[in-house]
């Protein structure tokens, strides 16, 4: 090996975390549990992992988090854990998207920090709420859209950010799955169940689970918010009530344009998140299934291939990783970057001092704002047979 | 070797070939006729080769082609070859796009197969006369939407028509080209001058000049025809007349989706043409740049690679390839493949028997006037701020 | 997400883990420290993480390991763990090679169970002695050849086991860097000082560092043991003591040749670790740098992609997984894997049952005996010019 | 397109080409006969296109050969050639390996330059006799190495003499396929029949068929020659009496090692011909089955992708290719490559003028002794057990 590796934050202890939903059975509270874990800087002390409350005990004993502190309900939680002098410094939010509202809420109204998935919320006021919420309290807040974690990801906004590409012009941001080809959600997944019930998921499918993800990606490592949204929302599965395929072209604040595929019934795709960027000089073109690669293609000369740690690769990735070129990492690693530099956003808060500043790109809650208004906008945009819609967030 | 090879179509004699257009420093014209010569079937001999009389006459004597049969223009070209026992059988027409009307008028007139160059005209109009003249006349008319003769695409076109997708849902299709990112047209390019000048290349830039080859491309592999399209064209080249980059959503007959991405000014892609097709049961994915290989992904099954000539690769494949699998063939090989297919045609016309039908797979004047439709419908829905614009052809 | 997620073995209880070496400025230290705890079934509570007093204890603190329990040397900690009630329950050691041997032998004579970075020793007299050790005193011993934690090693160890390929006919192994292009052990870099020195290494230096690892995974994934290696070592840093580079052919019981290229000077070769093997029927392929995907070549039908967790994808490989297809897993949860199955035959021995079968793919103490009698034929087999070596171990 | 093409060399006429072999039912005469066509620098004239003369007669009929010119025997026609006026310019020679020799003879006695098919001839006697009588004759003598042709082996070459890469140190060749993994020969297969019988391939099976391009390849590219082999040639198909498998290292003349691996029994490979090179500055990586693209590998900077025609494709390269980047050539453009520069040096030679120096790199007859050197060379080595032996030529 040519480099050192490197297996911990710098925080001083390890935060205390609690977290609601993520109980037997489900599948992102798992992936937040060890993102949590990987960088040795949090330890699980608490939850109201279920909204069945024998499954909440049980998954709290597999979990080894003490019986005492195995909650019911997320308000008896967030209660409990505000009185108590070893109550936990951060919770995480893993529920059904329509449960992030009220849990986020009343954790942030018991003045704990707050680690949430995405979409934020399933309207945009409830999202506004929070983001007004957040603002007035003064505490941390961290959106999980874990792709920005990772080190490609962070790269190829620090080179646009740096003027490798020019003026940006050109956003291809694609994702595509296959795993509701077929009618899962008749066959007992419950993960297809939720996600296309709108009463859990909110008024999109793909869209929101999904589309959101891409739509952040490119605005995340851009650095240009787009203005306006005109998409084309369909309905493959028969009988399903959310859009499972979209098509969409964007206008962004500098005069670029964009396009985004979303789709969860394109056989052959597991996780296709794919986002191309191309500026008046150079492009770059990266694929979560392949996420330790970069491909950097300046105008008139050979296309590079630039990997995570390996030659080109600049401070913003290697912030973001823990082991040397050609050894990959993966979603998981990426995963923890968000919950590592909470970590440290967190502690320092605690300590009174500034925090690394290479630990504030995690997406905050006026990003989820911006990913809820997007939904709505794309939801809008199709219902009207596809017209220009804006994506401006109101003035909260 | 595991295959044996085959260098010759079955044609009985080598048809008698002129072309118009394609002098000295042109490029397509050198790609038509290696075309009409690698599988033996055409030879040249006659031309009117430039409309600078000059260029014209030294161009032919660079070609190999007789001084008695370089003409000046093509009108004189079509009359004397049409009064020679041994006239031409074919032409082929490699102009700038705003001339390929007039000669094709003008050879069709005179009793001449046509070969000609995309796109078909320059307007609507134009195109449904050549539709009415071809099918008034009895004439071959090929069109070189020379992708459809890769082998591999005429795969997907089997595969689809065999049922091995289900119904079509989805079709992504794309091409991008990075040549016009800097102002190529004010730096001495001939291609750049004409390819971005209304006058010779109509309408539309890049929408013309290779949005149509990926609408094209995705019109012969489903077979399911488009019938709305929106459009959001755009210039990034700073005074650039025509558009240097294209979103576009279509509507299909059967309920499909489409989404293609047509730029010139995406740095890192050359020729990058890339289609995507998802259906029911299974999905295709084929770049042109890598054109021996095709990915098929049965769902619920490993995604399979299937080659040229390979396992899985069947009979239309195999009528459009020379030489075993893992033997590139490329570029070239697939232009080839359009001009053997016409020379059956034409052919099998001079020998009064039915052509192979194998042959019958090339480009009509019909799909030419669905093209030139697809770009007159870009430019309106673009013009409108972006409307679904309908793609139906006027009935002829 | 078509699957659930999970993020924990099924332990009862985490196990108290020591280290030996693996203090700051170490590579390998923090790698384990991670695998030990991703899956949460592990934690360190005593180490003797430097031959040096003062970074012992500091490494000790970063780390938070009591200050009780961070030991001058692994003699003392032996001892003191062994005479503990709740003293560890195994140690891992990740010190350079040559100290591999005492460390473990201490530990084994203290009743505790070892896991032990790769290349077991450094003479075969020494691996012999602890394959002696180990099976007199019935500790549990794992080596951690971590590249056969990687899902899709298991899963091309279970297809070949399952007769997919037929009797095996060809090994083609790889694994090539290029860190020791220049003379790196002459500027400063710790990892490259100690790999390049005879007395730290052993006799080898990229065949003990690199190419056992293409050799273990070889033997790991086919089943099939190596009977004679012919090789050639070279050294092209000039004046480099061990050898940069071998070239190497291999024999097999079963009648199957091999070739097997290591190198550490090769330009663009980041950690390129490759393995490809063909039967009777079929071939498979893998690349460590993109784990998560594996090539399957039944002969006469197309090549099929298997995704870690995807279709194609069997019960051995979902054991070493956690998270969805399309979400990639890296280095990190290959090397944990081994951890966690350490974990499962550990809690299995403690609490007196049978682990989990498939718990027991991890390498042994046999295994590293192997890896350390192909270094030794290796090196003679050059120092010899080139002359076929048995692979054989000594009757223990 | 950004650049023009071109469709022919600058030939003044079209040179009078015969052949040898390729009748029908021939692979390679096919390939050799689109190669002469392709650049418009050839005619076929006449043939003796197979050893039974019925089918000899009808394939002249297939290829429009006239009567008069279609030989029952090689014989006949170097005599008959020889004595026309308007006799052929060179005679291309497709036949299995074992009539290579005399039908070289014979025309070089005749006075006529020939283009001859790999490998040279089955012995090495043979092969040194060609050297003396080409040598001798000052006739023009190609072998169709034909993997040299292409635009991006050249570029390599280019590259390396250039010192890009400064010494080179290692080279890592290899040739798999998989057609022979069953008993082909046994079900029919002309192509597997004369490839395994030692009385029509020499003395070695796969390394005479393909062994012999990698290392041919090789040789070209570096421009270092190999100085001795150890080579393990196997069967793995039972009954057969050629190899199908061989694994062979490799000394060069500056210190260079090399691993060079050839397989017919390798499932999955379909022509899988594969060479990288690296040096102590950096590296070169290239695959015929994606012959168009080229990676570069500086040390410690991004890898480069280097397409034919792209940025970074140099002279040589340019000077091998047709169609813009992007637009793929195969393994037709570069066999017609080596016609297109014999065709340069043919008519240089019938018109008393300099040949273009980038016309000379096709192989030449000292190549194709140097390859009969290798077959013979590697199965000595394999015979006695595997044994470093010597690849120097006799002095002719």
């Amino acid at each position: 090996m040519a480099i050192e590796g490197k297996d911990q934050s710098g925080v001083s202890r390890r935060l205390r975390l609690g977290m609601v939903g993520g109980g037997q059975g489900a599948f992102i509270g798992a992936v937040h549990r060890i993102a949590a874990r990987l960088d040795d800087c949090y330890e699980l002390v608490a939850g109201a992992f279920s909204s069945d409350p024998d499954r909440a005990r049980a998954s709290a004993a597999d979990l080894r988090v003490p019986a005492d502190r195995a909650y019911d309900s997320y308000e008896a939680m967030a209660a409990a854990e505000a009185a108590r002098d070893d109550g936990i410094d951060a919770v995480a939010i893993v529920t059904p998207n329509h449960v992030h509202y009220p849990v986020a809420r009343a954790f942030l109204d018991a003045g704990i920090n707050v680690i949430c998935d995405k979409p934020l919320t399933t309207t945009l006021d409830d999202a506004m709420d929070l983001v007004a919420t957040v603002e007035r309290s003064g505490l941390i807040f961290g959106l999980t859209h874990n792709y920005t974690g990772y080190p490609m990801v962070r790269q190829m906004r620090e080179m646009i950010a740096g003027g490798e590409l020019g003026k940006v012009r050109l956003v291809q941001a694609e994702y595509a799955q296959d795993w509701l080809t077929t009618k899962m959600e008749d066959s007992g997944s419950k993960q297809a169940e939720w996600r296309t019930d709108p009463a859990r998921s909110g008024a999109a499918g793909c869209v929101g689970d999904i589309g959101t993800h891409a739509y952040n990606l490119a605005d995340f490592v851009t650095g240009v918010p787009a203005t306006e949204v005109l998409a084309e929302l369909s309905i493959f599965g028969e009988g399903r009530r959310l859009d499972d395929n979209a098509g969409m072209l964007l206008r962004y604040a500098n005069g670029a344009r964009g396009v985004l595929w979303a789709s969860q019934v394109a056989p052959g795709n597991e996780n296709g998140l794919r986002l191309r960027v191309y500026g008046e000089k150079a492009g770059l073109s990266w694929a979560q299934e392949h996420p330790n690669h970069l491909t950097f293609t300046p105008y008139g000369e050979p296309p590079r291939q630039i990997t995570r740690g390996g030659a080109g690769s600049g401070a913003a990735a290697a912030h973001a990783t823990r082991i040397p070129p050609g050894h990959p990492e993966g979603y998981l690693e990426g995963f923890t970057q968000l919950y590592t530099d909470l970590a440290e956003q967190i502690s320092a808060k605690l300590e009174g001092r500034d925090p690394d500043p290479a630990s504030l790109l995690v997406p905050t809650v006026r990003d989820g704002a911006v990913g809820v208004k997007f939904i709505e906008a794309s939801v809008a945009s199709s219902a009207a047979g596809g017209v220009w819609t804006s994506l401006e967030l109101p003035t909260s």
